[in-house]
C-alpha cells in the first residue's frame, strides 16, 4: 500500500516547524522547536528528532511515512548538507539529512527554502500541473525555485537559482553577500525599507513616513502609508517593482517559464508592489514573450508554506 | 538493428548545408544549396528535399536513417515551425519539420541554431557527458543553448535561452529587437565592431584601427590589431569581455553549470576575448560559485559544428 504521509520540516533561525501532511496537501498534526537555542549540533538534531517522532507516532509509525523533505537556509539537494549558514548556529558543513535519518529510520530529502517553496507551489499551489515555472521569495532576502521540463534546477553542484544575487545595478547597493547591486539588496523587505529611506533624503514633498525615524521604517509602514494614498510610498512600491520587473524579464529570457509566482512577507502588499511589477515586466520583454508569462501570487497560506514545501520534498526523497 | 546515422541541416541566410553523421560525429558526405534564392517555401523545400534524399541514398536509404535535425533561426522545438525568421525569404510561421518528414518519410526535429550547438556539444563536443551547461554562440548576434538536468531548456513555449536578449546596460545601445541595452549588441561580432568605432570617437591615443573607415571595421579588424599589440584593440576586447563575464555571473546565478562554452565566430579571437570573459566572470560570481564553472571552447571543427550539431538532434527525434 502507498503510504499516506510526508514530513515537511522548515529550520528557520527562530523556529523550526515541522508536520505531518497527506497527498493533498493537508498538515495533519504540526509541532515546533526554538532553534537558535541548540549551540550544538546533536542536541539539535536530538530534539527535532524527538519532536518529529512524536508526530509520526501520532499517525501510525515511520511504516505511515513516505519520507521527509527539510528546507533550510543553504541546504544542498545533492549532499544532504547544511552548508555555511550565516543565519544558523552551526557553522560549516552539517549533514543534516543523514542525520535525521538516522534518529528517524525515514529516507530524508534536504534543499533550500526557496526551491522547497517551488515544490511546495508544484504539489499543492499556483503551480500544479506547470513543467516551466519561477518561485520568486520576497522577504528578508530574495530567493528562488526554478523548475524547467518539471525538474527543480539544482545546477551542477546544487546551488543553482539565486536570482536574488543576479546583478541590478553595476556598483549599485552592497549586499550581503560581499557584492554590488544585487537584485535582493533593492526588492527584498529590507530593500523596500532601504528605497525608503534613500527617497526621503533625496525626494522633497510631504510623505506620512517622514514622521518615522528612517532607520526604524520597515516596508509594512510603506504598504500602510501606501494604503492612504501616501506619494512617495508608491513610488517606492513603482521603483521596486520596476527594479523586479526589469529582472523578471531577463529571467524569461532564460527559462521562458510558464509562470513566475510571488511568495513571501512582500506580497502581502498585493497590488502596490504586483502591478508595477507586472507593467514593467511586460514593457522589458522581448516581444515573442509578451503577453503570455504568467504574474501569480503563491497559493499556499503563508503560516503552512514553509512545512507544505518542505513536505512536497518528502513524497520525492532518495536515500543518502 | 540500430539506425547507424542520422541526418543534419542547418538553414542559414545564404547557404542550407546538410550531412549524414554517424554515431562518432564523422560526416560521412556533405551537401549544400543556396537558401536565398527560393522566394517560395515549396520550391526551398522541394530543392532541399531532393539533396538530402541524395545524401540518404548513398548510405543505403532511409531505413539506415534515425532521424533528420534541423537547425534554423527562430526554429521553435515543439512546434517544428520557422517562426518569424527575419533573415529567411519566407515570411510568418513555416511548419518545416512536418514539411520535411512528409517529402522523405524520416522524422524530423527542429530546434534554433544555438540549441543545435548545445545538442552537439553535448552529444560530440566539450560538454560529453555534462548534465548541466551553457552554450552561448559568439556571431552576427548572440544566441544561446542552456542544458539543465541533462536536457535541453525550451521553456513553457519553444523559445527559452535568449540569452543574447538579456539586459546589460539599462537605456544601452539600441537592439535589432527594439530593446536597448542588450548582451548581444555589446558582444556579438557586430558588437564589436560597435564598439571600436565608439572607443575610436571617445578615446584618444594612436591606434592602427585609426586606419580604417570607422563603418568598415569588423571584429577581424580588431583582432588582427590586437595580435600586433594594439592597445586600443585590446581594451575593446576587455570591455567586451566585461560585458560577457559579468553577464556570465548572472547565468551562472540561474542555472549554476558546470561549464560555459563558447561557440563562433568571435571565438576565433583566442586568448584576446576569452582571458578578460574569465577575469571578469571570476571577479562577479557569487563566493559559492567561485573557481567552479568551467569556461571551454566548442570542441566542434567550425566548418562542420552546424550540420552536427543539428545531426544530434536527429539522434532524439519524435515525429510531428
Amino acid at each position: 500500500m502507498e503510504k499516506p504521509y510526508a514530513i515537511g520540516i522548515d529550520i528557520g533561525g527562530t523556529n523550526s516547524v515541522f508536520g505531518v501532511v497527506d497527498k493533498r496537501g493537508h498538515i495533519i498534526n504540526q509541532d515546533s522547536i526554538k532553534t537558535g537555542v541548540y549551540k550544538e549540533i546533536n542536541e539539535y538534531v536530538d530534539n527535532l528528532s524527538a519532536g518529529v517522532q512524536k508526530i509520526i507516532d501520532q499517525v501510525g509509525g515511520a511504516s505511515n511515512i513516505k519520507g521527509i523533505g527539510v528546507g533550510a537556509p543553504n541546504g544542498n539537494f545533492f549532499t544532504g548538507c547544511i552548508e555555511f549558514a550565516a543565519n544558523l548556529p552551526w557553522k560549516g558543513v552539517i549533514p543534516l539529512a543523514q542525520m535525521l535519518s538516522d534518529k528517524l529510520n525515514v529516507p530524508v530529502a534536504l534543499t533550500n527554502d526557496a526551491n522547497a517553496a517551488a515544490i511546495g507551489e508544484m504539489t499543492y499551489g499556483a503551480a500544479r500541473g506547470m513543467k516551466d515555472f519561477i518561485v520568486i521569495t520576497l522577504g528578508t532576502g530574495v530567493g528562488s525555485g526554478i523548475v524547467v521540463n518539471g525538474q527543480l534546477v539544482y545546477g551542477h553542484d546544487g546551488f543553482a537559482g539565486e536570482l536574488g544575487h543576479t546583478t541590478t545595478y553595476r556598483d549599485g547597493r552592497l549586499c550581503g553577500c560581499g557584492r554590488k547591486g544585487c537584485l535582493e539588496t533593492y526588492s527584498s523587505a529590507t530593500g523596500v525599507a532601504r528605497t525608503a529611506r534613500e527617497f526621503l533624503e533625496t525626494k522633497s514633498g510631504p510623505s506620512l513616513l517622514r514622521e518615522f525615524k528612517p532607520e526604524d521604517i520597515t516596508s509594512k509602514d510603506v504598504y500602510d502609508a501606501a494604503v492612504q494614498g501616501d506619494a512617495l510610498a508608491k513610488d517606492i512600491f513603482d521603483f521596486t517593482g520596476k527594479v523586479l520587473g526589469e529582472s523578471f524579464a531577463d529571467f524569461v529570457s532564460f527559462s521562458s517559464p510558464e509562470a513566475i509566482i510571488l511568495f513571501g512577507g512582500l506580497t502581502k502588499s498585493g497590488k502596490y508592489i504586483f502591478d508595477p511589477i507586472r507593467k514593467y515586466m511586460e514593457a522589458n520583454l522581448l516581444p515573442i514573450y509578451r503577453n503570455k508569462i504568467k504574474l501569480l501570487m503563491s497559493e499556499l497560506k503563508e503560516s503552512d508554506a514553509a512545512v507544505l514545501g518542505a513536505s512536497a520534498l518528502g513524497w520525492e526523497v532518495k536515500d543518502y
